[in-house]
């Protein structure tokens, strides 16, 4: 996935929470300059904060965490006391929220996602706005 | 005050929070892409978070806050589920902490803050972090 890309979808999310009237959203600045974790997007609504690191995939595609990126978002999380979540879009078939927890795990022990997983596992963006 | 001395104060304050090790802190990617309300720092430590306006100022300065600046700040903090503070950093003072409702108020309905106003109604940081 380029970059813009991920950008992109990070953007679209950004605006269908605003969109709902009941969530506040913050993008993060880009986090390169600095080692400390920071999610893509963090967003409220009064009574659940949710730390969200989005990605951008092609149907067929396993999507790969970089090292550290889920235990970096847990560590924020933690801190901050919010709930830590992967947005995952998936061409024609849009957004699914998936926990952290429920992430596949490879032999290497890399995190990943992928469609078959986003949707055993993951919530729409209709669940996550009513939680 | 310039651009540049602002986004320096800013990325001072991102450190300091990090540095308690009690509170998780996001730098808002650039606003002026939007129109929707972002403060510049969004900070949590499992108890509370503050959505944060950042300045800096020479010692003798009033600083102006640009229209609604102080509104959309408060219009993100209610929905999010935030409180709303206004960070000033003072050559040779250091930090103050003011609640938006102690901020002055000109005769043309404009928000400012000066030392005067942070070293009657503002908090430390010490203070900050213990709340």
């Amino acid at each position: 996935m380029s970059k813009k890309k991920g950008t992109k979808a990070e953007r679209e999310l950004f605006h269908m929470f605003w969109d709902t009237g009941n969530w506040a959203v913050v993008r993060a600045a880009g986090s390169g300059s600095t080692p400390l974790p920071a999610p893509d997007l963090i967003v409220g609504n009064g009574k659940k904060v949710y730390a969200i690191e989005c990605k951008s995939l092609k149907k067929d595609n396993s999507k790969y965490f970089k090292e550290n990126e889920i235990e970096l978002l847990g560590e924020f999380s933690k801190i901050f006391g919010a709930e830590p979540l992967v947005a995952a879009r998936f061409n024609n078939k849009g957004w699914f929220f998936i926990k952290t927890k429920d992430l596949g795990v490879s032999k290497k022990k890399t995190y990943f996602v992928n469609l078959k997983i986003a949707q055993e596992k993951g919530l729409n963006f209709e669940n996550i706005i009513k939680l």
